[in-house]
């Protein structure tokens, strides 16, 4: 499949039947071929469904913009759909935010640089200077933009500026700060976060401290996207790993550090791939 | 979903646009409700198609035989199509092979009177007594038929008699006797194997012998339809779990044997659901 | 290894050099050769030690009881241990107590009567009559015992009277009654429960429930040491497996209970084998 | 545990009784610590020992030089050991033999950087000149070694030449020519290669096409140490991951990239760490 003719469909809408139905033939009869097709239902019975369809745009017979409006009025419409068409050879753009530690960060630009994930990159902002060289190094732009008590706000506004346009996808890859409502709200569905614990366990801070003070015999990590409670967004990935009481807090956390690299990695890659839809706080993911 | 109302359907055929679309037409029209839809293709162009539907009965407007009789002709011999419409309500017949070990057998009829596995067991056969009473204790019939080296033909052609009628599915739950090619024939992709070790590794006799040996790090279990060729047939799940070089062959075999319990549970079930497709020795696993 | 011939030691006390030497001295002044030996230091500069010895006794030069005699007087006073000698052939006596949900008692009882599991099971207690059959088929007393607002604390009082010196260690296998301290200090450190979440995550009633309306993509369980606080004492041992947005609340709790058996299983043969030590509610666990 | 005063002994030998209580004496007497401790017999009668000890140095009454030619003399002897005290401050010089896939080597670099392998990598040898400037912006040297079909001979002698006294080990990360015999013997049980499978399951070339065609479950990777024989020298850590019939060829062989590295780094820690024994083609692991 080359990624200049993949595209996808995500749809959420009421269930009831027909809906497979409708689509393939919308698809059938405007020469697109469906190569992927999953699909979820909460309850068949006036439960919530869930569709993502791959297809091929080789042998459209109509443009692009065409088909959207035609898919809107020939189906969506008649079926309440919520849906969004994506092209694999439209990357979406993605800006990194981060802090000192490096791990995920790297991990995602050594992913990127091997073509392991579809996105463009078009900056990483920091609180700190560390890792300027780092990043550069990737030939990615990097922003510092210092935050204190004091700055707080003019520091997220100026990285609100620097965002606009330039970002469809924020990771915070153990971005420190805590963002405002006001900016998860702007960007919602859209921040993933890598938590260094297997939320809902151990909330918070130095997650690593409070697994080891618990004994728990698994440590794991936990990518979701963001929303104003904190830590409590739609779950997307989660890994564990099995430590025993020999593994000191230095130890969980290097340990806990491959995990998170693993994971997120993973989260990233979805969502670029359009795999994830978010309902009432859970996520539905194709994979 | 009751099983009284849900039905599934394999299908195998040449690739091509437009299948999606005509299976999901056909169902939509006959009043049958989609709660399920996997599709594979080896590749979309001149590959091989697979898929896999479950749909709800209740408001069927024609009966089975006449929705299969119809699918045949409207559907199927446009796009040539090896294809078969299941009922949950129509429970497989299993039969369940052993000789002395019983950890296998226990954990399906287990699993089986907790409702686990929608089957009815027939009878469980065995080269050896041992196992009658345990057998019996699940309300199962237990025969044995003693296999000697002069005798394998007429104990093979005496089991052939007593399961005709009675088996959709044979289990080789640990049974240590190798099956003629006649009887292999018979019960094509019909018949389910437990070998205790990841396959294509130590194939043959012993393998925890064989895996103690070589020192692996890793000991596992198959679950692999039979063909002809000894441990060469398409292969359905696979576990392994970590051993040590404090692991002695007791301890391996002990280990192995829980893998074994669970590998073959999944295979069964897997089966039972109607989500296997045995293609060029190798398998399709919807789940 | 012979069991008649197997003991092992668990020490505690403060860490400091010359521990083992003292240790091993002693053994093999006595004609003990140790067969394991496994020790786990929290920080070796005033920290506490922690060490289990496994021994052959066929040559020992002295009786059992003049063995731990000698060995309080020549080393464990002078390193202020705490310490327990134990002799494999002695079993320990174990008492499960159940509810309605028979899956970890069965596979208890199974393992049992495979001789996976090392002890004299003296009775089954449960505050509903519904498992008596199951239990008695294995060999093993059954007494219901029955719970109601008003009678806790009778019913309690006879299970204690019950159990003495019939039981050195307890098996909660899903009782959904909660004990009171007074019982839990009678036997502390001494009873295991299984409870069917990763704790810390999903304390309380009804965790699958919980685990589904948070959209977590591992479901786990825990093994711990049942202590005043609910769900909170110190962790043996945990799984967890992945699950998606597919399963449902049946399906989870399905999943679920395959972890609750092997994780109680595992973590009550490593008590029966003396290989877990408690400090400070967390576990060492040498396997 | 500061590297700079920690110390490891490895030892083998015919079991026998009194071992634990000479060494641990031995190190008693001359101040050292004891801060870890693993043994392992193939059987206490008549069969072999394995032991290894982590001890701390700012205590001893003598020098090193004097402490070996002590045990030595004192206990060694008596016992008949094969053993080796290394200093974790005296880091051992590694090599690594690379072709053109870079990702474990990588791996290894960045890990290295990170502090997560304590060795020293004297230079990394290519047939291939591809990734001079990768290995080269870690300040590794980088050495272009071409062999061809004519030339191999010559280029071993000149590899072998330029690893004289600058190697202590050497990691074949996935470099794809076969080392003569002559090569391998001068550094025994001091070479470890990945095999991208998980062996003894698909050796030789292209195991990713191998398990594509036999239809396996799982895939894996192996490292081991290299031997004369092909694929078949000690294992020392191997790790698998779950596939589906969706992988196709180039899916699996980047999943198995990423087992490859985790795979090899732990294999190449722990034999920096002196955790590992040889004996008889397999391998003793204390971790």
């Amino acid at each position: 499949m080359h990624d200049n003719t993949t595209a996808r469909l995500l749809i959420t809408c009421p269930d009831c039947p027909g809906i497979v139905a409708s689509v393939s033939n919308f698809f059938y009869n405007h020469g697109a071929n469906i190569t992927a097709l999953d699909q979820h239902s909460t309850d068949p019975e006036g439960g919530t469904f869930f569709m993502r369809v791959e297809f091929q745009t080789p042998h459209l017979d109509i443009s692009r913009p065409v088909l959207s409006q035609a898919f809107s009025q020939a189906v969506a419409e008649r079926y309440q759909m919520d849906w969004e068409i994506s092209y694999a050879s439209d990357h979406k753009k993605m800006v990194i935010f981060v802090s000192k530690y490096d791990h995920v960060l790297l991990e995602l630009l050594w992913r990127w640089s091997r073509h392991e994930l579809p996105t463009d990159i078009s900056m990483v902002i920091s609180n700190h200077g560390d890792l300027k060289q780092s990043v550069e190094s990737f030939g990615v732009p990097f922003y510092e933009i210092p935050v204190s008590r004091n700055n707080k706000e003019d520091a997220e506004k100026q990285a609100l500026e620097m965002l606009a346009g330039k970002t469809d996808l924020i990771i915070l890859a153990r971005y420190m700060q805590i963002l405002t409502d006001r900016f998860v709200e702007q960007y919602e569905n859209r921040i993933i976060n890598i938590h260094h614990s297997f939320l809902p366990a151990f909330v918070g801070a130095d997650p690593y401290r409070q697994a080891y003070e618990k004994g728990v015999k698994l440590i794991g990590a936990t990518a979701h996207y963001v929303t104003a409670e904190l830590d409590k967004g739609p779950i997307i990935e989660q890994d564990v790993n099995r430590v025993s009481h020999r593994y000191k807090r230095d130890h969980l956390r290097q340990l806990g550090q491959d995990i998170e690299r693993n994971v997120l990695f993973r989260a990233v890659k979805w969502h670029l791939e359009d795999r994830i839809i978010v309902y009432k706080n859970r996520t539905i993911v194709f994979v």
